[in-house]
């Protein structure tokens, strides 16, 4: 027998506004694919078309920058705009680095470049996206507006690109998710060999999110991608992605 | 049109000992499974297997532990053993943590918990696995031994489950890479809104490794994951894994 996972991406989501019915538009795309969602199938949304239907959208030519900003972005040839936004949208700075680049906690807790600002046109107005300001809860509103017009009720991962220390390139993880257990942990279950798992704890929320970016691709023209076949025990009531968000205490890279 | 990309985990691969014919052994359990290998398939295999059929295997028995790991390893309840082949295989330690952890930076250049020594049993005995001395030619062989046996050239992603930094779980990423480009680098191409983008250079082999994680799993009994359809560019003398290593230079977090 061979374990099969299928990451089908979906096309025809049109460009999203500030209070598109995002369910609606992607229960219709879903129709128009003929893919009736079932009972083992994850939806993976990108931040992005999460962040536009919730109005989280700032329009550039509203923002004033801050002196601080200003003068940052002056050096690193950077929107001032865009560095403003990104200072208001942290909880805490780790670096502004060499090249404009800004690490920093955001409000919800993750740290990535940027606080997850980014620059985009909607409706042919430059415009900056932020991240949800609860995307645990987008996760939720979504996986229930499914529920009702799709009538199964499937987790659903919002996804973002974050850069890593060490590694180059950006990889997609999970900043929110609904109705599936973001980690799953396998310590004192027996490996291969039998021998017990001492520290496997797999951030399967994570994974999701990375492979449905495989098939949905970066140039967000396929900003939903249904993953089929991942078997995982779906829970009604998680924690959210606030359970990757690793505790300060064990934090070894302030 | 949907764009749609399936994970294949293959069954039926025995356990690996030192010496095995990985290569053939692959082409057995695909010829099995009735999967002929096409060319818009990419192989995904798991360190664990690569490091035992290379021998890259030490009986914990023979590790004499030098005083600094046998105090580390008492102080934390650890195996002094296996904390003196953590520091054997560290270029650099970065960090010695509470609980026992170490992160260093490997010989092959790769930040990680522990350097890459898992504990395990092979036959019966006790041993600790390392990193294959050079992921990148352990890919590029098993490449060249099924283009061989299978007829068909197909990138080989070899991959390990990787910690990071303020986030929990791990997530398997990419330690050898084989004939395909490791980095997908989109900058200067337009996004759906046709805005170019900056900054945007997808670790492509990181998140391969990671989809393969899904329906592989993490206890091992599917090692070996075969990626159907992602439609990348193959490249017959890529840079390898090498290029996911950044640059210590642009390090913010030594």
């Amino acid at each position: 027998m061979t374990a099969r996972v299928e990451l089908l991406a979906l096309d025809g989501i049109p460009e999203i506004r500030p209070g598109d019915d995002l369910g609606a538009i992607i229960a219709g795309a879903l129709r128009d694919a003929d893919i009736g969602l079932r009972e083992d199938d994850v939806l993976v949304v990108t931040q992005k078309v999460v962040s536009k239907a919730e109005g989280r959208v700032v329009d550039l030519a509203s923002v004033s920058p801050s002196p601080p900003a200003a003068e940052f972005a002056e050096r690193w040839g950077k929107d001032p705009r865009q560095v403003e936004l990104v200072l208001r949208e942290s909880a805490e700075v780790l670096r502004m680095a060499d090249g404009g680049l800004i690490i920093s906690r955001t409000r919800q807790g993750f740290v990535c470049a940027n606080a997850g600002v980014d620059l985009s046109n909607v409706g042919g107005g430059e415009v900056a996206t932020l991240l949800p300001v609860d995307p645990d809860a987008s996760a939720r509103r979504l996986a229930e507006g499914l529920w009702e017009l799709a009538g199964v009720r499937v987790p659903v991962v919002i996804s973002d690109s974050f850069g890593r220390p060490w590694r180059n390139g950006i990889v997609n993880v999970a900043i929110g998710v609904a109705g599936l257990a973001p980690l799953l942990d396998l310590r004192g279950r027996p490996d291969a060999q039998g021998r017990l798992m001492r520290s496997t704890v797999i951030a399967v929320a994570d994974e999701l999110a990375s492979a449905a970016e495989l098939a949905g691709g970066k140039t967000d023209q396929r900003p939903v991608v249904v993953v089929r076949g991942y078997t995982t025990e779906n829970v009604k009531n998680g924690p959210g992605a606030a359970a990757l968000v690793m505790d300060r205490a064990h934090d070894l890279f302030p």
